[in-house]
């Protein structure tokens, strides 16, 4: 991989001091950063810069760590649009339930490598798919191998559930422990570190007591992050009040599942107290507030959040609640929502926006040391995004453009540990058209199966 | 301009009927669509196919009526972005108004050729600018020439206020309506027809009763549209409660501004009576979901609205409130505010959305005779958009996917009027990057140029 630079660009650092450098460089030796500064190019500059082996002018263009997607579902590429105004109890019993079990092993992989090139060329060069389709462990092993094979930074929570309203998703405690222990064997690591195994308990009404407790048992002694959607919607707090008189942050803080390694995904309905609960356990909260609107789940009070010192990281969520995943697209969602939501204009500027997406989702990711900004010593996640277009320039303020301008298309090059997996905007591991026609003939062809079953899948629109 | 044919894609015609034609074709002759069928080739087909001058094979696309930006300020590209996270009133004080009245009449070509690109790039192949930046005559014409270079349908809203909170943007009635007497003599057809002209009272509490009633009568005797900015904010509904004891429809309605030929911009801080009101009058109301959420002014009722029969278009509002005129982007938010606003996920499906920005926008403009759906003998405004897209593809509801999944970058081609602008995603009649670059060296002197006065054109973000 050698010596790289990108200069003559934008950087925004996402350091401590939240420097923006116009211009700057960014120096980059095999998978990680070397400098970082203004290019004023003295002969220093010029010496590095001729002795590169891959160099790259920058000029009217922003050079920002690598977006973090905290929370999606990669097979739901596969869903898209074909479950649009849904509440998420019928979404999920009418179209997503059926459609996964009717995905075969081969179409998991196919799904997330459409997924994990979506995620890189807006801008992601780390994730974490929450899998919960265990039909066949060769489906997670699909999802595995998309993250190897498209260059990304993937992580994978194990979803397990023995409650779920679908039968054919749930699996004894036992099954679930052994089946991540095997991940853990065989994957973590992977890929010269690129890949990582987390535990998905799915939520709380879909596992029961002794299941949660369990897994926070197993979860601790490994030292997983425990990856759970938590207080998505309104019913999902009766849930617990009624089985438990818990609210649904007090059932994950009784079972010992709330710590320092939880990614609470969504957190839409929580009251003053559970706030304060994440808080103090020092957990993080994942916010996804493109499918929180899709599926008026609600909103997440995160403005609150932040002001408690929570930690926040942004997710897409799943393509089927989505329906892409472009996670610029989710900075400019995120800023929009809570101003509107809050009637105040002034609640998240771009700078604290992208500070959630990069080093909000670095920490939730117990990755802040070396992942999450561009700084000396890190890992080289760097994107570069093209500022010169019609709806971008002319440019007053960087952080701006980039939430409320750019969108997943404007991304140019993407690098994962120090090597280029997307540029020119088009991935350099994968051949995009062809990955697209095959998902397109599968999901036509599952489509045709389903439908005598599922009208909804015969309708063209 | 010949006989154009678009085949083998997906065609959503957006008649009343709602037909996907999957595939389907559109044939033009000169500026109008002559035909709109299935794409099943036979004889007749393909000598119509081997007839043609241009032949477009649209597969794996979308064939689309152009979209209608029923509410811009272009001249507003030149201020993306500097203004995040102001309230209303301040944003206009101390970066709106300062930056527009630098500004030469030079920049006003400049800064809306910049936004006619945009809105051409993202699928809108008519808008309505509402333009009330008058220190120079000169500046209108700009704009009206960017009109004709860059190929697009604009009508130009000419705005007036004599009580507008800066000073110099005041005009007394009697020259806001010679000028408008003069564009309707040296504009109102222009460019075969493209270009049009209408009244643009700036807002209820920037205009004495007085020049409303004027403004009125003037629009009537003339037949032009009115476009106006209502009920945006709560402070707004103050303003006329207090001066009049009227909330704004009741003052519109009071002074003659509210009929069929009426767009209520905004409409947010409406009440029951006001919304019967518009429906009455059979007003059409412009939403800018994503305006509203950025500078927090709240949500329009427009599912509401919708129920009760009110024609709604959509608009992007002006950059310096969004920052960016994606047309598709407008979609998303208008579907996903409403759902999370509404806690109801089955509020405005994806057909409903693309109604409000093709056949709403046409209906507001007074053209659905002629515009807002792929119809034979309708003006042939096209857009091509490409769906095998890592964030699109795979596809099951074309409309789905247009309105969640794509954005502007993802506009192949458009036409307006027969003429293709926009081809291979490029302008065809102006040089994108000499005009994006002279933009940026304007606004970089005009910052300069400001910096002493108003810091917050030196900060660097």
């Amino acid at each position: 991989m050698a010596d790289k630079l990108f200069y003559n660009g934008a950087v925004l650092t996402m350091d401590d001091s939240g420097r923006v450098l116009k211009p700057g460089y960014v120096y980059v030796t095999d998978d990680t950063i070397r400098e970082v500064g203004e290019w004023r190019p003295d002969d220093r500059l010029d010496r590095l810069r001729a002795s590169c082996s891959f160099t790259y002018d920058a000029e009217g263009k922003a050079i920002v760590p690598g977006l973090i997607n905290a929370h999606t579902h990669l097979f739901q590429t596969y869903m898209r649009g074909v479950s649009d105004d849904f509440p998420l109890a019928d979404w999920l019993r009418e179209i997503v339930w059926p459609l996964s079990l009717a995905m075969e092993p081969d179409d998991f992989y196919l799904a997330a490598l459409v997924g994990c090139i979506e995620n890189l060329k807006s801008g992601a060069t780390y994730l974490m798919d929450h899998h919960y389709i265990h039909t066949s462990a060769e489906n997670t092993a699909g999802v595995l191998r998309a993250f190897v094979d498209s260059g990304i930074r993937g992580h994978l929570a194990r979803g397990g559930s023995d409650l779920a309203g679908e039968p054919r998703l749930r699996e004894p405690e036992e099954r679930v422990f052994a089946a991540t222990d095997e991940l853990l064997d065989r994957w973590e690591g992977a890929a010269s570190g690129r890949v990582s195994i987390a535990l998905g308990p799915l939520n709380l009404y879909g596992c029961s007591r002794p299941f949660l407790e369990s897994a926070a048992r197993y979860g601790r002694e490994r030292g997983l992050i425990s990856h759970v959607h938590v207080a998505e919607t309104r019913g999902q707090i009766d849930n617990t009040l009624e089985r438990f008189g818990l609210r649904n942050l007090e059932l994950l803080d009784e079972v010992g599942l709330l710590g320092e390694r939880t990614q609470v995904v969504h957190g839409v309905w929580l009251d003053d107290g559970e706030l304060e609960t994440i808080r103090d356990r020092r957990a993080s909260v994942v916010h996804c507030p493109v499918s929180n609107m899709y599926l008026a789940s609600g909103v997440a009070r995160v403005p609150e959040m932040r002001r408690l010192g929570i930690n926040v990281a942004l997710g897409t969520d799943g393509p089927g609640s989505n329906n892409c995943q472009d996670n610029l697209e989710v900075l400019k969602f995120t800023a929009c929502l809570h101003k509107v939501h809050a009637l105040d204009s002034t609640l998240l500027p771009p700078a604290d926006v992208l500070g959630m997406a990069t080093r909000g989702g670095a920490r939730a990711m117990g990755r802040e040391r070396d992942l999450g900004s561009l700084e000396p010593g890190k890992k080289a996640d760097v994107v570069v995004v093209d500022l010169l277009k019609p709806h971008i320039s002319p440019v007053h303020r960087v952080s701006s453009a980039l939430v409320y301008n750019a969108n997943g298309n404007d991304v140019e090059l993407v690098m994962v540990g120090g090597r280029i997996v997307v540029e020119g905007g088009r991935c350099t591991l994968v051949d995009e058209r062809e990955v697209l026609l095959r998902a397109q003939a599968r999901v036509n062809a599952l489509r045709a199966k389903l439908a005598p079953a599922y009208p909804i899948f015969a309708v063209e629109s």
